[in-house]
Parts: structure tokens; sequence; C-alpha cells
């Protein structure tokens, strides 16, 4: 079973697929490291700055080369979102080439309150992100599950939405076992 | 004119829509039972049950075969669901090779506030439902929403929204004569 | 860079985008007058509203040629919708094949408080539109934002959401140039 796993910053994603791929024996693979190898093999980049400035045909290439090694795996799960908010607004992570390409079979949703994420953010002192206000970070959420219903039409998979709360790992790890464990 | 109907269970989607059949002398198909239909003449399955242990691939030739027996038709009403609740998420009812099969001209969605929904199922002794709460089938009915939006970005159907209250069955079917009759 | 730039009636779109385009020195093509060009090409219509009632087929080859002719530039703003709004329910302004031709690289969304809508058309009497109240104003706004994510799915392209509510014009093309100038 591939299981694609996203969530905004501050969510708590890594830390909730962590303990799921740990319970589960799954492998991680992050799609961003993967573009990145297949543009190292490609001879386009050397470093991963240089990936923002890849030409929109060769980008696509690398997407789908990164797809397809993770659809040759039997069983992983694959870190990365459901959308990047870029200058130029949102940009999806699975557009059609790259879901042909992975075929999930479910694409999980970590979501938490807007207001807990803010916070979470705003308390990181090592995260150099722009500020986002709570109602900007709930929009955010709300248009990745939008995106994640076009996921589901293109590709078939199943789209779960976990909730992780201020102290909710536990309880949010739980869904996750019951529904894919 | 083909037309798709959708709602979550305890809508009302099969009062609204045999009221709206027969106004309109229109034939109903039951996606699911046109699959079980292909499936028991491809000899993979002989009860219904069977029909959830199919293995991916061949669940989608049935799918297909079932969206082109659609597809074949001028005029229909094609009784199925925006998404199935599943034990791993939401499901995609209408996926794209199946809109590519049955080239739906208009998907209706019956809608009605999530409590009405809520007590309409625990007061429906006959129906073995794990209960959802009313703010689940909000956000159920939230998400079929946006994934209307992707089949009709798909397949060029109009979505239309009726609303299906508590005593609002003729307003209901008034709305959907007005758009579609 | 294609930008397609898309907001209800009301919202205040043509005033933003034509805005951006003189600042940014860039052309405007409307994609409903680039059909009914590709439509008189074809000698299929002689007059405008003749375009409702081309059948389905001529409808998509004439949506495909219009969109081949914007794909063929290398920058301009497209004047469309996201959504239109029919007697049968939401229509896609940008189907699959649309996107295909087109290959757009930003969508915008121009929003704007439904109720500052709502109030925008009942006090413009040139605008002989049925009136929708604040809450449909609302539910499509939000029903354009989940297709544009779908939009954004199929063709790769970003999603800028713009506001423009009253008085807010300045604040607004400052935003859009901010992204995209």
């Amino acid at each position: 079973m591939r299981i694609v796993i996203t969530g905004v910053p501050g969510v708590g994603k890594s830390t909730v697929m962590e303990g799921f791929a740990r319970a589960q024996g799954l492998e991680i693979v992050n799609f961003g490291t993967l573009m990145f190898e297949a543009a190292k093999a490609q001879h386009v980049v050397t470093d991963r700055d240089q990936m923002r400035s890849l030409d929109p045909a060769m980008q696509r290439t690398i997407q789908k080369q990164a797809g397809q090694a993770i659809g040759a795996k039997a069983s992983c799960i694959v870190d990365t979102h459901a959308t990047v908010r870029t200058p130029r607004g949102y940009l999806a992570g699975l557009p059609a080439w790259v879901l042909d390409a992975i075929k999930p079979d479910v694409l999980v949703l970590v979501e938490a309150p807007a207001e807990q994420i803010h916070h979470r953010r705003t308390a990181d002192p090592t995260r150099a992100r722009d500020q986002q206000s709570a109602a900007e970070i709930d929009q955010h959420q709300q248009f990745n599950r939008a995106i994640a219903a076009a996921y589901a039409m293109h590709s078939g998979a199943t789209v779960l939405t976990i909730t992780n709360p201020d102290g909710g790992l536990e309880q949010a790890l739980q869904q996750l076992r019951n529904a894919l464990g």
C-alpha cells in the first residue's frame, strides 16, 4: 500500500508520520529528496537550491521520475505536500502526472486547528517562515481538502483526514493505525 | 441527458430521485447494481458481498464496463455516490475512468442540514450504520462538493445542488424540475 | 506567463484585471470572445446568442480552438470564469480539455465578501441579473475555490486568491503586482 501523507507546516506531520512508519515497519520516502536525486542523476542541478529554477518541462520530467521510483514500490509512506504556498499562489504537490506515476492507494491529510498551528509556528524560532495568520492557515487547510478531492477523482486513492491537535498525538496515531494498520 | 444523482446516507436521495424520475418518465440505473452485473458476467463474483474484495485492476475494469453501459444510454438517472466513506477514508464514486465512460451531463448533489441528517439516521432502526456526528456529516457533504467540482472539471458536467430539508421534498422536486425538466 | 483571471459577477474582476494589465503591459484576451471568433470561422454561428445552442461536441471543438490560440501566446491575461452559473448548475469554465490547450501558469481568483458583491449587484441597474442571495454568492465563491484546486491538479498552474473588498482596489492591485509583476 502506497500511502501519501501531507499536512501544512507546523501541523506535526513528521511526528505523526514517523510514529506510524515505526509502528508499521514502513519506509518513508521524501518526494522532494527523490526529485533532487533524479535531477542530480540528470546532471541538471548540483545543489538543492537550484531545484527552484528548473524550467517547467524539466520540472515535470523530474517529477515523473521521482513518482515512478515510488510507484515501483509495493509499500511505502510518501512524505510530501498537498499544496505548497509559493509567491504565485498554491502549487499542487501531486499534479496529475505525479499521481499517474505514484499510483497512491491512500492520501492522508494531517490537520490541526489553525490557531494551534499558528501558535506552534510562532513559538518555533528555528523556522524562518513568513507569518501567516490563523485565517490564512485555515484557508490553506481548506484548499488542501479541495485538492485532495481532485486527487481522489484522478487517482482513485481514498482521502483520510487525521486530526493532530495539541496533546492529541497518540489519538492521531491510533486513528492512522485503525484505518491503515 | 444523463443525470447523476448523489447524496450522503439519510439525505433522502432515493425519495427525491424516484419522485423526479416518475415525473419525467426517466429510468433510474443503480451504478453499484450495474457493477455487480458486470462482475457476474465476468465470472469474478457470485454474490454482492464479494464485490468488496475485487483486486484494484479488476475493480477498474468492472467500473468501466458499468460506466459504458450508462454512457450508451441517451437519457437516464444514475443512482450513485459522490464519495463513499470507507475505513481508509473517502473513496471517489466517480473517478476519472468512470466519468469518461458515463459522460454525465449533470451531477446533482442532494444535500440537507447535517443536524437533520444526523437525526434521520439516529431515528432509523433499520440502518446498521456506524454513527457519524453532525460535524462529520457536514464535513462529508463539504468533501462531496469539492469532489463534484473536480468531476465538473474532468467531464464538463454541470453541478446542481438541491436542498432536501425536513418537510422540503416538494420544493426539492420543484427545483429539480425547474433545472432539468 | 499565461495568467487566467476569474471572479464572480460583481467582484470587480474587470477593474482589477485592467489595472494589472496596464501596469504590466500585458494583453487581455477574453475567452468567450475567442470562442465566438472560432465558431464564426467554422461557420457554425453568425451572432453571439447562437453560442449557447451549439451541440456539445462542437462546443468542445470551439473551446479547444480558443484555448490553443491562447496557449500559443508567450504571455497574456485570460479573462474568463472559474464556473458559470447556468440553469442546470455550475459549469466549469476551464474543463480539462481547455486547460490542456491554454496551459495556464497561474489562475487568479478575485474574491470579495459575499455581502458586498450582493450589494454591488443590487445597486447596478444596468445588470439584468437574476438576484442571488449573499449566501448563494458565498457558495458560488466556495465552489470556485474547489474547482480552482481541481484546475491546479490537472494543469500544474498555481492558484492565487486576491481580495477586492469595497475600497480595496489599490491593495488588490498591489497583491497582484507583488505576486506576478
